[in-house]
């Protein structure tokens, strides 16, 4: 089923064309709502705990201070943390008579897509319908009728492998509009000496998340061009039947997008027809670097999502464990 | 070192004496701002993944609309959870000429203390210090400048165990105003056949949680009685070398308090002097189910709090794998 | 046009007759979007001035502390206040070096309808519209697209009378489930020696507010039982041509409905037919009992809402000037 | 009392000795928190009435989605409009059976501080104290335990005068690190052939949030350079008795400031030693337009604030009206 990029003229025909070949509604039941995550199997979690030699654990998520939404999608901001009580109101004994502990509390209130992130299935329509052909609408201010992040609480562990494209290619990042294509993902594969087998969290590195933050401006990363994945490679997913795809950029594909028909048209088919959980955002300088030091790059993997019922996303931290 | 809860007269006298005989402040040096979590080695989180034997993962989050939060405490409020786009958009048209992709996306607004959570060690101080000997005043409306959450981003992963303290007292829940004796705690590891060992996650299970759910109203829970750890745990704590300590109560320690001098007393001592991380409101329920039916109360564990730089504390969705 | 209460079998057919028969669609034009505020003149603005004579100013908004919302209606909480700078960070020395500048700054979370407030006429539909015909789907998770409250932010100055019903009829409150009627109103005008004028802010007092303040529990005032208006009085506003309807109740309308086949059925007339501009959760207390002081229930009054655009509502602090 | 600018070496020495001069602590006794407003008489409001002649209503609160904070002070953010309930929602058939209402709802996230707004007494600290003698440290994360903006919910209403600088001296807008001199209040007052008057709300345009507006482009509007009120107008203030003083800037005093040894000087003595009132972020296009074509710069001013407890300022949307 693979099909070379030369072979896409990327558009809405190649969209539905997609969208119904790669389609996994009802592969797991009329009633599922976790698509590619089925993938894992117990045997696969107690496989990848073996991927635990050195006791290092890699911390994937970006600091919630990062202050990369600057405008360009969607009304988010970014993460807005505020205290409740202080060690000033402490010391100052504002809290000795009433409360009788001395102590700080704080809040946070976050989009749930404007850092390292999971999208939930519910994240993106086809048409009328989301994954599994549950109907869009039951994604109203109620939040995420069907499709939820909360069906995912649990199944976010198994096998991790990073798939690191720049340093394959020799630089520090790719360049904005770079297409990752289907032969880019399995040479570096290749050259990792690392398999992608069924049931894995993917994880593509890009190097333009490290870049912003070694410029010290996140510019349009949050929106605008972005090295990521071809459109194809949505064919390549289905194929190794991954459970997770995730990356160091904003949105995972490639921008500017290869078509004008469609926004972000990979989205179109990888979330709704596929039904994969997608991570995005993700913090991988110090994983990379070690990966590049030991040539391992396959790991345990945890990235638990929080339980917010009819989340259409979650905040995360995800750990990459070597 | 360990004393039984009889030799205790619980007061501000016992507090100071527990804060001064088990203070770790420079255990780790004077820059250290992760207490105990430094007992874990890598070589346990390396031994810890050889717990993964049947690929069984379970999710100690509670839903983040659980009520819970009923004005008791502090001003914290329930997790409050906004769509930014909807389904609903999706299919009225809405988003098709200005976005040109279907999607929902949600932002999450909630107290860091007000569900599952790890409370990082800036949370409490004794006196006008935090642990390690840093200032309270560090502790300002822009964070934590000391001892924040963000310290142990990559820290939470290692060995857990399960002491099902209500499980082994043959209740489905202890009740509230019950002390937790440092004799019920190495009675009950005794009774599940496994050994505390440094570096360790202990959950304890007094069942409180499960019973306000199985009544459909949280009640007092937020902050009222309760039971829980007697003061002097701090001891028990403090010498078995412990990680962390987690609870399926809103605070851990056994309420009302062993002592009208102050309002939490174990907390005085065990974040500011000892300087453990601390996990509250852990659901445990099928965890604890698990554990009885297999008879085996370790697992690995992984409980990755956000990346929140200043933060008094985290949401969390812990896993326990086995 | 005006009918009496025992004419009226309320349900759905006396709904989409009254709406329809009522209706002010195109009355100013096809594209207004402020309805019956309309009525107000400059000339009428200039008349009410006069009304200012003894310079007394009674503020009708509601404290933001009050805990009035307990969660019986859509997902609304109580306002969330909090800081971004204390004093107690100023006295510890902590602005010093970063500000420059010893401050508190703060900052205000919550529902356009939690507290004392104008509903915009984009608040409320009938089927699928919107007061003067707009499409209810234009009001999405960007805001209203018509309709939004910042059309208003000028035009909330006029005349106000206060039809102060419980006191008339000789009750610190009016019982939960009374029907104010067209005569009730009418009764209450005339024993306060007042007329009702084309362009007036008529706001009705029925006790039970206070009632809830006395009491020191707000009960089920968001959303439960409650005195108010009667469907009937639909007819009564548009034949008087008053610019907005005001009460001191969570929804001006009585609770339980008149109906079961509709919630809120005098909502249904008076937002999308009317199109009035609805005030609710006024503060009554102090001007009530001054206008019962001096017999004049007549005074300038000036609501200005928040310049919020696409809102649907706006929290209030409305003045009555005499 | 009065100095002229050139009289004034700007910095410690001068805001302590303006600080001691210009005390008003104790003027109104002392349990005041309100200073200046005390100014304003019952017969200044009624003799103000007298300035509505035209009943035209001016609207002085900026659209609160106006991006204008841009990062450079204390962690402010632009308001967050959410969406409860949509037209969307309703159109989709998800109320129907829920709710029985077709209706939207909203909600508001903002700091006080954001746009057009009030200061609180509560807002600015001198060394360890606030206007009155207060401690400071009565503000904090529990809000202002004194001085708070709920103490001015009827009292900001009377006389308005606008002081249209940038007009008298015949330029769109005065340039940034312009200072105004008490002579220039004085002339362009002599020029609008208006006096200033015991308990009148002052209002000063520059005409910089214009040049904002007509640029497309806050730029570094929020804490940036500024055209402002020289510090020696405290004296002006001071002796004219005002009951506020507001202006179309962020934050009224002239950036860069007179001196470096104090980030804003003038507000180190105008609210804490003064006690006065300050408005900030005004908009003041079309007022100043309307007076410049009649050429009469007085009118009623109703400006009240949210009734927000412990507020330490609160959103507005002033109104003006001739």
């Amino acid at each position: 089923m693979e099909r070379s990029k030369s072979d896409i003229q990327v558009g809405k025909p190649a969209i539905y064309e997609a969208a119904e070949k790669l389609s996994n509604w009802g592969r797991w039941g009329p009633d599922d709502q976790i698509g590619t995550l089925n993938f894992i199997t117990p045997e696969d979690i107690v496989a990848a705990s073996g991927l635990i030699r050195r006791g290092k654990t890699f911390a994937l998520g970006l600091p919630l201070d990062e202050k990369l939404q600057s405008g360009l999608f969607g009304g988010r901001w970014n993460p807005i943390h505020t205290m409740l009580a202080t060690g000033t109101d402490a010391v100052a004994g504002n809290q000795d008579e009433t409360v009788g502990l001395r102590y700080a509390d704080d809040a946070i209130n976050l989009p749930c897509q404007c850092s390292t992130q999971w999208d939930a299935l519910a994240h993106i329509f086809l048409d009328d319908k989301m994954y599994n052909g549950y109907d869009a609408t039951l994604v109203d201010t109620n939040g995420a009728g069907k499709n939820g992040i909360e069906n995912t609480v649990s199944r976010m562990v198994g096998r991790g492998v990073l798939l690191d494209v720049a340093r394959h290619k020799g630089v520090d990042s790719l360049d904005d509009g770079y297409a990752i294509t289907n032969a880019d993902l399995d040479a570096t594969a290749a050259a990792h000496g690392v398999e992608i087998r069924r049931g894995d969290f993917v994880i593509v590195r890009t190097g333009q998340q490290e870049r912003c933050l070694a410029q010290g401006d996140w510019g349009t990363y949050a929106g605008g061009d972005a090295p990521g994945l071809a459109f194809e490679t949505c064919y390549w997913i289905h194929e190794k039947e991954i459970a997770a795809i995730c990356a160091d950029t904003w949105g995972c594909e490639v921008r500017p997008n290869e078509t004008e028909e469609a926004n972000q048209p990979w989205h179109w088919v990888v979330i709704p027809a596929i039904g994969i959980t997608m991570g995005e955002i993700f913090f991988l300088k110090d994983l990379a670097a070690d990966c590049a030091a030991d040539g391992v790059y396959e790991f345990f993997f945890c990235g638990p999502p929080l339980n917010l019922p009819g989340g259409c996303g979650s905040p995360i931290n995800p750990q990459a464990i070597k």
